[in-house]
């Protein structure tokens, strides 16, 4: 049932958000023993590890449109499922957000000034990269994310640890890019915070859909070229 | 031999609190050093993925009255065996937490004020986080985790990683969420150092059992939406 | 040939104390982005992880005295062997030592009063234990150690996991207890840093095989309790 | 095609330079929430660990020139092959290098001078560890390294799991040695950096070759020591 795969995309993207942007949120710059950035990773990361065994043998667990988007490109994909899937990973993003909200809004002093982790550059990147600076960054990044999950899901790459490679990419991903961006290599969860925060970050998020759906896609052609043969999956 | 599963789930559950409050009360705050919230994350996490690998295949490896009662609502338990199963837990814990206060009291300076690792909300929670926010917390993570659980131990999900799954998942609720709650997600453990504090720690001690408790069957019960193939497990 | 097998457990345990011993000694407390005591739990853990799968098909992969004597309690290891092993634990610890304390002394300021990361109770426990505490810890620690490594490396547990399983047990060991006694479970490993400081060090050596020892006898009698099938293995 | 085997390697050693000297370079000192040493440690290894399970069942996944002498050295790896291969790997961490300056000069304050991740010794050491510190470090780094690599690839240890090993071991090697030299125990990601930031880096380049390349071999040869039996891999 294809519901079923919808719904399996709408809760791994949820808890992507949620856990990734909540440790963030929550816990970042909790003080004297706050997780730091180093926590954030590692939470990001987690998220897809941990909902990639639980459904990525429903959905193949993208939770992410431009890991969509690329599994397309790079031939993994029915291209008559990337709406659907989109649509349940910005779902489930949303959702993530809001809920996220209403907790964090239960602490004293909380406060949407706090940035809530959206993705955003220049002024509303946390290290004030600039614009060049944050699209070759997410695209980059992306492009190799979606390299590694071509690779690391191969068959002839052992089977099983996929989860594990690729949900440590993220967790590296974001050891080397918060301070740029905030992370995203993923649109939906760049959308759902925005929504919630509005104005500069609403303003910004089209960086956080263009910059990663094309590293998804350059990135799974490049793995084409350096492994041909073509193998189908869902 | 059902003993040998009781005295299984009891060291297990044991270890988790052990390991995790010991963690918290003895490391996370040493000066300079301290390992922080990131450090108790992997600290829980790890003393289930430990054990999980240790006793799993005695016990199924619950150490969690919320994984017992979700696992008999998605179809995975016999409700016949719920009851030891969680005094075994409870045992463990409470053996635990006077083992820890044993140990930490050994040290100057020591002193029950700091918490001991006990969950609480409002006054008692780190962050200040209210009733409302802490039970919604307490409730969604524990339903995910679940989630996790109910996906990572399907046989479609390759054989042997779900510890590593389980484990890191629990980490990655502690990321989230030790500033609103200390994060408990596990009646047991939360039963243990609320019995060493007393006061607060006792009276606020419900909404440990009632949220993870009512979060749990949510989880699995989603899970057996989203993949409806029931398969017994003990 | 058992030479080879004494010649891995002692290139183990080297690296089990030079890399553990060493991230403690020259990163810990690095100014402003040292490692901290985390960072040290990891280097220990990833010590074990990295040379259990490197040479556990040789030797067994045990590197530490309180291992091989709890699986000889436990029915895994012939007792012909014991006192081979232990001897080339201790020299490959001797030798970790002395490396490390060439290594280190290349750095302006260093100084062998900061401890050199050997093992102590009371003054010279980071958080100023006292002895019975640091034996009870060091005692409880070493048999849950002896608990995991018997469970996980049983057949029932899953193929190949074992290393990480026990690793990660080593770093969470570390989570717990570094401030008690900066954490032994291993003779072998203590006895290298005391033979370098000498003086106090040398004279609290005998909590460090005492209690691990203890501690590893009764972690795999009681796992045997759990799960009473005996099986041999080298 | 062997031009893809180049490929791989060098967009594995793109992504080992690129990931684990920009998370150095990028976050590891960020205000407050900086990932310190233990998050570049972490970058590092992941980075292995990542690209081990996409492109190791295509080149091998050295990423390393020294892991391409040390496995040549240990029967692994055909002569023939060594000069094509640390090519690739070489041109992979220049590229990787000149993108990172890009990226980071994107951000107001960025500066050569913090030492843009390059390897040193002396005054160019973090912690002014001296020259004899340093190369001793590197080269029994390395000789581990192998000594680990070779092991874990063996056919007895396991299917599937020296990509785990290997990452988590340069990430150990990290852990233990960025004070000493920023941690190289790789030639070419050394190499990066150093034509980026010029003059002294450019100057103390050799010991980054040299003591890499001469543990790498002594670390293969030693493992052949404890396990003589030769398999040839590519």
């Amino acid at each position: 049932m294809d519901f079923r795969k919808y719904l399996a995309e709408l809760i791994g993207t949820f808890w992507l958000t949620f856990g990734g942007c909540g440790a963030a949120v929550v816990s970042a710059a909790f003080p004297h023993v706050g997780i730091g950035l180093l926590g954030v990773a590692f939470a990001f990361g987690l998220t897809v590890l941990t909902m990639a065994f639980a459904v990525g043998h429903i959905s193949g667990g993208h939770f992410n449109p431009a890991v969509t988007f690329g599994l397309t490109a790079g031939g993994r994909f029915p291209a008559s499922q990337v709406i659907p899937y989109v649509i349940a990973q910005v779902l489930g993003a949303i959702a993530a957000s809001a809920l996220l909200y209403f907790i964090a809004s239960g602490a004293p002093g909380f406060d949407l000034a706090g940035g809530f982790a959206a993705n955003g550059y220049d002024a509303h990147s946390p290290g004030h990269y600039n614009l060049v600076s944050a699209f070759t960054a997410e695209t980059v990044l992306t492009a190799v994310f979606l390299f590694v999950i071509m690779g690391s899901t191969h068959p002839d790459a052992g089977t099983g640890f996929a989860p594990i490679a690729i949900g440590l990419c993220l967790t590296l991903i974001h050891l080397i890019s918060i301070p740029i961006t905030n992370t995203s290599v993923n649109p939906a969860r760049s959308t759902g915070p925005a929504l919630i925060v509005g104005g500069w970050a609403l303003e910004q998020l089209w960086l956080f859909w263009a910059a990663p759906l094309i590293g998804g896609i350059v990135g799974a052609i490049l793995y084409r070229i350096v492994r041909p043969a073509p193998t189908i999956r869902i």
